[in-house]
């Protein structure tokens, strides 16, 4: 079987075997409901209830501040559309790079008498300073600023943006969901600085597709997204996926366990990866700040990001152009555009996101295959730039 | 190990192993992120279409109607909250013995200037004409009556109720999760009669937890509950649970295979059931009208039915109070106090859902265990009623 090298780690990542493990007894013997109030019931519950605990250890929070959802775009949605609706409306503030699913609630919201203010970042990926002090002016009600960029991999100063908007009085939240298992984060550090809310992913950090977290101060009222059966403290109801739950768990622990060994492996392969692709005349976008030691975000001026995935997908590796999520629509990254990036090399950029599994060879394999690529695209403009007949 | 038998398929099934099978790959090498444009996201999406076929083709609907969601309470509050957020506030009818997860999304739009029309039932858990013809005359602009009860496991003639229902112009939407693999349906014919959206659920006919579906006629307007990244066409956001989504496909072809085979046997075991309760002095639930072959509810009038579940737990037999996801709540039940039933006739109630792996032999077992149990707590009754001091 051809096995094509996995550099999307981003987009969605491996399940990690030990986590597959601790999931199959919840999809074999152990099946029950866990409202259920017999022994399938009970077993059921108590694995939802550890699972909550490795988690709520995993991000230093408390077992009752994670609310488990069906993953991070719900979670998401929960926290902007939820403590939306308890509120008069007024006015949200997010940052310009949020991940569409914090967009797009925002959207819905402002067809219902909400304002939403884009904050905007500088051409680093950074939220701009007196852009975020103007916002914070307007005495937004809710502000979220993603924690890491899903696309560049920028990490924002959340508990120092977080202090300053306490002044406006708005509840703080902030998307971790691909900051989490690459950087070590507390949502009690997150919290004394004023974070209130906090998004997590199970399938971004070698747990199952499925589930998702928000981890969210008590003092925060929100309107259940999913209302019905009372479950998660009535914040969202529904059967609980017991296995995924369970597979978050784990995936929580060995994540935290991994973050301290593997970053210096990472940031190796990415430093290699950048010194490479700019010896071949990419643009590394946002090389200068912090970023995820697994995230490198490029452009080939004049090659088509969507194309050099293609091609490189046909040569064996797997990399994403912009944001997974959204590649079904070609425009160019939003979050390029808003770094004041050209639309023309936003079109160009290409992202890898380098996982537990990645290897020096596979850095070295994939040079060879991307010089061959850049070789033959080349050549395919030239025949177009100059007709034989 | 000691294995209960387990009588609460209507709170969740058993996986079926060629379900599991189905999905295992999808929890190993096929780990992309469907919306990826590379080998292993393509690998993702042509499961999810094949699971879309699989589903669509099961219940009568065109591919492009299904919109799978984590489940069932996703899906009714997808259509309810979803429908609501189209139109101006108007009238919402929902029948009176709707599960929590359509009555609380209900309760949520009733904050919203929407007027909430609850329909009566009889006291044999059937919509009453009267009362639904009183409801429509209100003009209401969204119906949601459920096609088989959870708990009594009374079917509504939702055909004949969405075709008087089309007079009002109302979207008609019907909650199936529990007619699902228990009865023959096709949104085909639902939807000719006039019904426009039904809900399904994976856990409930031998899938997984984690995948459900809104079946919807397209001409319905829906915002998506879950906003993002733009997946299912727009309706509802979220990296698709591959695994899961598989799974339900798998299941859902699978529960339509078994229904006819398994009608028959469920049948008898019900009839049996129902004979021993009845010998035995109990009351059965909406017994003269059709119900699902697989549904038991009654009870032993002065027994409480939290107490009765607790001992028959002891004793290896895992039935239900009420419905499992409420049981967090012990109020007598909403569905046998809309039936006329007494609160104290209602606090006795006792559900058994069969399931494909029950035999004659666990019956009989059973009813041992039921003797044994009926006489430990009338001892303690009586122990209680005359003091020895």
């Amino acid at each position: 079987m051809f096995t094509p090298v996995y550099f999307d780690h981003n987009a969605t990542t491996p399940l990690d075997t030990r986590v597959l493990d601790g999931m199959l007894p919840y999809l074999t013997q152990h099946y029950g409901n866990a409202s259920s109030r017999h022994e399938y019931g009970r077993a059921a519950r108590r694995a939802i209830d550890e699972a909550r605990q490795r988690v709520a250890c995993a991000v230093g929070a408390h077992p009752t501040e994670v609310i488990f959802t069906s993953g991070g775009s719900e979670a998401n949605n929960l926290f902007i559309k939820g403590a939306a609706a308890m509120l008069a409306p007024g006015t949200l503030a997010i940052s310009a790079i949020e991940h569409p699913c914090v967009r797009e609630p925002a959207r819905q919201l402002a067809r219902c008498g909400w304002q939403v203010r884009e904050i905007a970042v500088d051409a680093d990926c950074r939220i701009a300073s007196a852009d975020f002090s103007a916002a914070l002016a307007e005495k937004p009600a809710l502000v979220s600023v993603m924690l890491a960029n899903n696309e560049t991999g920028v990490v924002q100063d959340v508990t120092k943006l977080a202090a300053q908007a306490q002044s406006a009085h708005a509840w703080f939240h902030t998307d971790a969901v691909q900051a989490f298992g690459k950087l070590p984060l507390s949502f009690r550090v997150f919290n004394a600085a004023g974070v209130h809310a906090m998004t997590l992913s199970a399938h971004k950090i070698g747990g199952p597709k499925g589930a998702g977290a928000l981890v969210v101060d008590k003092r925060v009222d929100l309107q259940a997204l999913i209302a019905g059966g009372g479950h998660e403290r009535g914040l969202r109801s529904g059967t609980e996926n017991v296995a995924a739950i369970v597979g978050f768990g784990l995936a929580a622990e060995l994540a935290v366990e991994r973050i301290k060994g593997q970053a210096a492996g990472l940031l190796a392969l990415r430093t290699e990866l950048e010194d490479g692709l700019v010896a071949r005349g990419a643009v590394i976008f946002a090389s200068a700040v912090q970023r995820l030691p697994n995230t490198i975000y490029f452009s080939f001026d004049g090659f088509d990001g969507e194309t050099l995935v293609a091609w490189l997908d046909r040569a064996g590796f797997a990399v994403a152009a912009g944001a997974a999520c959204s590649s079904a629509h070609p425009e160019p990254s939003k979050v390029l555009l808003a770094m004041g990036v050209s639309p023309a090399l936003a079109r160009a950029a290409v992202r890898i996101s380098l996982g537990a599994g990645n290897t020096q060879q596979q850095v070295r394999d994939f040079f060879r295959a991307l010089d061959n690529t850049l070789l033959q695209l080349k050549g395919l403009v030239a025949a177009v730039a100059v007709p034989t007949h």
